[in-house]
């Protein structure tokens, strides 16, 4: 009645946890194991790997197990063929597709190893009809025919290693807390940003309108206008925040300059809106020379494309924001192909949203005042994000001294 | 050089703070008062009535004062007509239009007061071509042509007045915290709850996904199935985790009876949503027998209408999702003017895209576990809710009890 | 059987809405007023005055309502003496003691008014056997035979007048939130700082260990040698982590300079406390110059005072912690009379025990990134306290600039 | 010039994550090492054992390594006997003294291994004149003379392997978050102290005054009255508000059952303080029949003993709360030995003080609505605790119907 399988991993599956995580996940499932071949790096440079029977109680309990110690790299030693199902509709996966990591993945087709071009978590994963080329797809995009990769077996992931070496960020994988040397990491991430730009690499930003309300708005344009940021994902807050701020000088009516409501400021934001919509869209603001500063204006005269996604508390919105959510989700995706590194400015909604869509291999890090969002992000998968429990505004100006003055 | 006007409020200004109010924005605009006349309430009972002359440096920072005024029943104590203008593009409104507010309003036309029908927050005001209504319009529903009120002159309104008598939630008012004698401020909902549907009242719930995470599904489904709520608003989120708490006994994985996370359980509201959209729809699940239980089960049998709005996070999303924001936004004002008394669950973007929504009148109640929430609520001017820091899904379950055993 | 008695207050009680407080108190108490006299301050800079008919059910009513009203100023036209109770134990009050505020208080004995001392919250108020002083007592310093005043009667409280003029700080009475522009509130901040300190005024820090963890040791360093800081109050946390980052360059064994983990690091501070009660006091450290630098050094070295609390989650403690928690806030006592301006960095603790020694009139900042520490403060009767919400670490750094570079 | 050791660990060391952390350890110090000997228990049953070479660049760093091991049993393998230096000074430890974890320890005196009585974190370790007993002792319960174990060769720890089996807590190690099903969690928890009674086991609970505020006191006195607690831990407040709702039905002044102010009741605390002072101790007002119910009440009745552990925010403070923090610790430490379970409600302040004291054995629950808290004493290394972040009232009501009920 009991069903066995050996799977394999190999990495630095003990100090990368790995090992301990697949165990763990046999032993939760009430399921057997026998360590049948193990062969330990020796030194910290060597590869480890692991042949593991697992002996579970029936074949659908092993079918389970399996498919829980897959997000783990561990494969069942020989594989067959992925499944491959055609849709029967658009829009609708076959029942028992292939549900993505955000993961490094391959699909075995013809008995060849494919690498899946872009991944994303919570996707389908569709094979070309000739069998050359996998991708991931969301539900929505699956059109009637798609050969989609059902079942886990043939497909292969390689799991996140931790980075070795030590930095501020070490104890930060574990503890999400406010009470860090702030300085430190600010001076850390503009580090880092520095080498990925130096490789080569795009950096996203993702902006909440707390960014304007802080008084960050001139460092993120400053950040724009000097060639820091090479994509912007933003609400239609941010945007009108920061255009009203360039416009009327307040942000949500509250003076930018002077800290204090302005009469009739609070319906600044909906006047600014207003005339933008007469304009048409910000573009036109700017070549018309009525937007003359700020966030969306440095975007528009330096050419950096950004994405506004429209939400259900928006007042408008902007003619440039993408009210349909599907459609904005989509526009993100076109630019997240090419993201090494993400910032995410005090945007729960945004980065939740953003983090969702990104490899597992872009450095992300999330900055927010709130503890709790920034778990949230770490709980739903992002594990790759680093969260920094600060003020906005502060570590804003901070980091764009940082980067401008190197 | 300097400007001067007598405006007249009256109500009770004293206690309710109004007068203060006023006094208040005059001082802060640097503005001088004489108080003309004053009427004071003698007893509870009475209104009282004050003519306050103000002068301001010059016009327009007299024109400024009243518009900060107006909001809080202050006007001129001889009102023109207002102004209308005809908007010029479909969309946008006319520069200069009057902002409203979420008070009771009205509009002087040809000398006649017109009630405002609709009030909504942050909206333009319409008034019909034979001037007989006036009515409020977020601007995308602007047409060419719409006569809209620009300037506050000949526009009133008619603040809130502190109800008075003592409750467990007048402390409330300035303080919101977690150390609240959380059994009592059930029990005072449950009775606010019961006699405002004694009255005829109509009950809408606002759901965030924490509502199943935290068990309390099926006592939101017992409150639908009893009659106790009317219409309900939530995301994709909400409606998928219900699903798949009915369907697979899980919510974002985690099983909802065993409290622990299932094999492959993490794509099992992908698995949901993909099922919902060959459907077709809740509906759809609901009538071939496959949905048996939960809320969205419970509102397709009672036929208690529900919106499920997009959000840019949304995974699928379910084929009941308006994934238009501005279209989910009309689909939910459709329902705001029945409603009597509006209950927040466990859901920040909803909770303020519909508190933006609301007459000041509707009672509210803003549930959240975050204290950051339910302040931010308050601060983007739905000052009528109250807010109750607190575990929701303990919360709900207390509240069904509560209305159901009665 | 109704009761009824005259009460008067004057001052600017209608835009500080002290009038609107007190109708509010008598509406919540289900009594019934008239007012029976009312001169209206015409002008803002004038005064305004009302006479008050409160009518109780029965006399026990009355008495409760009146001592309702009695913080906000509003007392009986005419006023007995207050009535004296010797104390018949040590550290007990009479029962029926009246309870202090923080506010301006007088007392009426032998038919002349005395101004109460050295105004605290919740104590007891002692008049001289000679009769010609008043001061408050904590309870624990009460001596049998103190002529301490019961009841309400006799006694008059001034209440704390807004002061009036546009800040960026007007907003945050009612909403404390993290969405403000933060290098304003530091600029204004700083400001009061140095306009207090033109004045002659003096200055209390009370910091908790998160100053440090946070890299802000070097910046307050710089405050107490630069002469800002007049008194610091600390506990034993704070103290140690700024000497063991000052001797190990650790704070609870992360390294200042690099933010990483140190070995053995986690006992430094242990081994900090060992070394300090080895040396018998802090002083014997920076004289026998083992200790060189930080926060607790230049204390020691300028000459200003400090006073660490004990608390039970100490470990050691340092020799100069105060381990009697009575004994400490006596000790705190002796410097509270002189402060005018305290600021509160992220010492929840500290914090509220400080809140509720200081006269209202003293200016005072509570910044924390935890808004439920500031809100809170708030609700513990500090009302002057203005609470930011940012990071402790970044804006002590900001301030430390503005007021040193000036 | 380069330093090596060998080291061995056994246990369940890989599905505990120990063997990974020690590997992790060792690469974070730059250091290299070679697995000489690995024995992999081939089924979960099975202990594994690894012996790993270790090389530092010299000794000094090879000896800070090998305390970092320490604490995750990693030990050398040929281990001397400890070094034992006499203490010089009262409430001073010998210079490099060993500083205590809350494992099981043991340490080597000639030629024997002592396992230590008392583990508690943050200590140093006396061996008994004769040789025949090892102790913790706080820093300021060393006596001149006292022999104290220094540097940590010859010292043991056995680290806590995690308990195998699924629960509802089992997600709840990584992440901390309000989004649980909390129904689960409070039937978890009673399950859990049930148990442990069942075998003998004895519960602390740790309550904060918020437990009062909540209206959950009369439901923590049913879990005294029955039997379910058996010492309690608290402060001034809690026992302040407990009593002041029993004697006067407000906590704070706030109605227990009406959840509205009373007149003059922001003062009820102190009275109520007065007076348990004029008593002389609460025990006094319980047998003069003046204090008739509550928790303080059904303590002294059940002859539950409590500790009151002062702080520098009391007002009194009573009789009964210890006034000197580290007295206060001591009488805490005179319980903690027979401790099973602990229960911390509300508390911050206690749980993080009585956290450090707990051996790693006792099963912990940290119950408070606010995030941070929970992830705080986590952070301070009682990894044993599990956080609950939920409404305190609510979340104890639940518990004791669960319990009570059975």
């Amino acid at each position: 009645m009991s069903a066995t399988d050996v799977v394999e991993v190999s990495g630095h599956i003990i100090d990368s946890l790995i090992l301990a995580k697949i165990l763990d996940e046999i032993i939760e499932a009430e399921a057997d194991y026998k360590i049948v071949q193990m062969d330990v790096g020796k030194t910290p440079a060597d590869l480890s790997r692991a042949r593991i029977e697992v002996t579970a109680s029936n074949d659908e309990a092993l079918a389970a197990l399996l498919a829980r110690l897959h997000p783990h790299g561990a494969h069942p030693v020989t594989q067959p063929d992925a499944e491959l199902v055609a849709a029967t509709m658009d829009g609708v996966l076959p029942a028992g597709f292939y549900s993505t990591t955000n993961l490094h993945t391959a699909v075995k087709v013809g008995g060849r190893w494919l690498d899946v071009e872009n991944p994303e978590m919570d996707c389908g994963l569709v094979v070309s009809t000739d069998k050359t080329m996998a991708r991931t797809a969301p539900m929505h995009r699956i059109r009637m025919g798609d050969l989609v990769v059902c079942g886990s077996e043939g497909v292969r992931v390689r799991p996140l290693e931790r980075p070795s070496g030590r930095s501020p960020f070490e104890f930060m994988a574990s503890e999400v807390s406010s009470e860090k040397p702030k300085a430190l990491l600010v001076a850390e991430v503009s580090e880092r940003i520095r080498r990925a730009r130096a490789g080569g690499g795009k950096l996203l930003a993702v902006c909440g309108p707390a960014v304007i309300h802080t008084g960050a708005g001139p460092d993120v344009a400053t950040l724009v206008r000097e060639g820091f940021i090479d994509v912007l994902f933003a609400g239609n807050g941010f945007a009108t925040h920061d255009i009203e701020s360039n416009l009327l000088g307040t942000s949500l009516g509250v003076s930018i300059r002077e800290g204090t409501g302005v009469e009739g400021g609070h319906a600044n934001h909906l006047r600014v809106i207003n005339e933008v919509r007469r304009w048409g869209s910000i573009r036109a603001g700017v070549e018309r020379g009525i937007l003359k500063g700020g966030v969306m204006y440095e975007c528009v005269r330096a050419g950096v494309p950004f994405v506004l996604a429209g939400s259900i508390r928006d007042d408008g919105p902007l003619p440039d924001v993408i009210t349909d959510v599907v459609g904005a989700q989509d526009a993100m995706r076109a630019h997240v192909g090419d993201i090494d590194v993400a910032v995410m400015l005090a945007s729960t909604l945004h980065a939740i949203a953003v983090g969702n869509m990104l490899p597992a291999g872009v450095e992300t890090y999330c900055v927010d005042i709130n503890q709790a969002v920034v778990t949230k992000l770490a709980d739903r998968g992002s594990h790759q994000a680093l969260g920094i429990v600060t003020d906005v505004g502060l570590f804003i100006r901070d980091l764009a001294e940082h980067l401008t003055r190197g």
